[in-house]
């Protein structure tokens, strides 16, 4: 290996103070603000927020504040114990709806904290009824997806003691709205027309994916999710997210050495290599490697070699100086590149976020 | 789809209340304190923890505690905030070794936490006597694996003074343990020999992996992890965690219908299916999906179509009656076999386990 110039001298040394080791999770929540305001203005309908999974890894206790703040008077969780947690965030008033509806041992928290089960089987219903006779409910209907909600002949049955009931709204979710050309969407829309044909409650059946289809799939309710936070497949959506990793170290390898675990990458030339906190434990998806980059001021900067729990190598032979950080996320790489990266989707590189980052917010 | 036996005889539905809509994480902490001892039986010399990662996703206030008391007195972390969380359940007394180093910003949590930083740079050693004049410290050599580490000719340069300030150990990493023919195994062994000849500060080269290798790889100190969570390649580990899902409803479905997001899977026959709760959300990676498995009893429940953010959907058209849950991890599937179904390995799995887990420890 190459003889560095070492620079023993102490005193010319200034200890930084202003740094971390852990990488800068930057959150604007101004972005998601304007985010849910213009998915608001594309529809006449009325326009909840999808919080679920922690607000899609982006910290439920400063992202509902605002989306409630914004206008947003529905939202939406997977879980009661979501439903439990965001009602403390958000206090009375806003309903909170759960998609995975009215579970065995959900009653107490329904009840404590609020929340409207979206049922999703006649079991549900009658669990509903039997332990909280009049508490709020709505009702998801299963129209071609085959994940949650009731199928048509489930439905026709129960339709009528579910309507005396007074259900809150009636949801559905598609399937393909990411693929605006898929016939799935038409053949679901359909669908849920057919079954909700004569009834006067609330309808809504479209994240963020449908209410960019257009009118016909907004109904009197959207709920977008993964648009707020800046992902796609809504294209304008402001970006939300940074993400900045620190340089631990920089090291000259020769031609043919071998960086990272197995050997994973081997220089072509004799080149500079810098060690960057942040690994697979942090969310930096390990089938990112080889063919992912960071960036700084805009250049790539190749990841070489796998990524490892904490760490992460880069190859920044080309760059004149190793700064302090390298961004992975940010203004030169949406969420959804870094997505490609993995060969995954935005939403999950969202949840994959890890819990070592320093998060900070953007007001 | 087929019309289903719809029994609305509310009475005869009994409200269930021990269920939760969260899947159960069952972690065994009476494993990892054996996976310990038995890593410990293995060598003659002192056996380390490495705890880094949260206990690589298990949770450090219920892991570390555990580890200490069957004997650990050398803890290992990726970065100072996490020395911090350790120092807090830990306690005085056990030493706490910081694997990123004395990185800008570090100093006060080195000092306050005593925090024992493997300095990996010439930077990183004379901004430690700077900040921490007399503050333990240990250091790090790069013996090929080119990630993190002073290389051999920095080492070269700062060796005396380094040696002259009394460090607590000297410690490499391996790049290829996990595979005992890989001629890097020895090459890097070789290095760190002479890297360190001569020298009468306490050694350490290997994890887990190297550990397996043999005496010549112990040195003075061990330093397993994933070991003792139960993951390759310690074949002999008890297995420490399993995850059970909640099952959330189920359907039957004709043939040639189509489940979950972008119509990922088609029945070629009648099927019944299962909606489980738990999504790449909550670490189930989503490179997961066709070909992955649950189990219930030992029997193998396919995965069909894509793992979506909360929910995956099953195959149960074999089971006679559809439980409750299914298991993910278990004794029938390892944390490596998930992983084989990710495409990743079993760090991974563990590292991305989620937060909305109920999480029961086994003490």
């Amino acid at each position: 290996m190459p003889t560095r110039a070492l620079a023993l001298d102490l005193a010319a040394h200034p200890v930084k103070t202003d740094a971390m080791t852990t990488g800068t999770l930057t959150i604007d929540l101004n972005a998601i603000a304007a985010n849910w305001s213009a998915l608001n203005r594309m529809t006449a309908s009325e326009t909840g927020a999808v919080v679920k999974a922690n607000a899609y890894g982006l910290g439920i206790e400063r992202v509902a504040p605002v989306l409630a703040q914004a206008g947003a008077r529905q939202f939406f969780v997977a879980v009661a114990e979501e439903g439990v947690a965001l009602r403390r965030v958000l206090g009375s008033g806003p309903e909170i709806n759960v998609f995975s509806g009215h579970m065995p041992g959900d009653a107490d928290m329904i009840r404590s904290a609020d929340l409207t089960p979206m049922i999703n089987t006649v079991d549900q219903m009658i669990g509903h009824v039997e332990a909280l006779p009049g508490h709020r409910f709505g009702l998801q209907l299963n129209t071609g997806m085959n994940r949650l909600g009731m199928d048509p002949a489930e439905w026709a049955a129960l339709r009528d003691i579910a309507l005396n009931q007074n259900p809150t709204m009636i949801i559905s979710h598609l399937a393909c709205a990411d693929d605006p050309d898929h016939p799935m969407n038409a053949a679901q829309l359909e669908i849920f027309r057919e079954m909700t044909a004569g009834i006067n409650v609330p309808r809504s059946l479209s994240a963020t994916g449908g209410t960019l289809l257009g009118p016909d799939y907004h109904f009197d309710l959207t709920r977008p999710g993964v648009g707020l936070y800046g992902g796609m497949p809504f294209v304008d959506a402001q970006p939300v997210v940074s993400l900045d990793l620190p340089v631990i170290q920089t090291r000259d390898v020769s031609a043919g050495s071998a960086v990272g675990y197995a050997c994973g990458w081997v220089a072509p030339r004799p080149s500079q290599i810098a060690t960057v906190s942040g690994g697979y434990a942090d969310g930096l998806i390990r089938a990112m490697g080889n063919g992912a980059t960071l960036t700084h001021k805009g250049r790539k900067v190749p990841v070489v070699g796998r990524v490892s729990m904490d760490l992460i190598t880069v190859d920044v032979t080309h760059l004149e100086q190793v700064p302090e950080h390298l961004q992975l996320i940010g203004m030169h790489q949406s969420v959804d590149t870094v997505a490609e990266f993995a060969g995954t989707i935005g939403y999950e590189v969202l949840t994959a976020l890890g819990s070592r980052y320093d998060r900070v917010y953007i007001t």
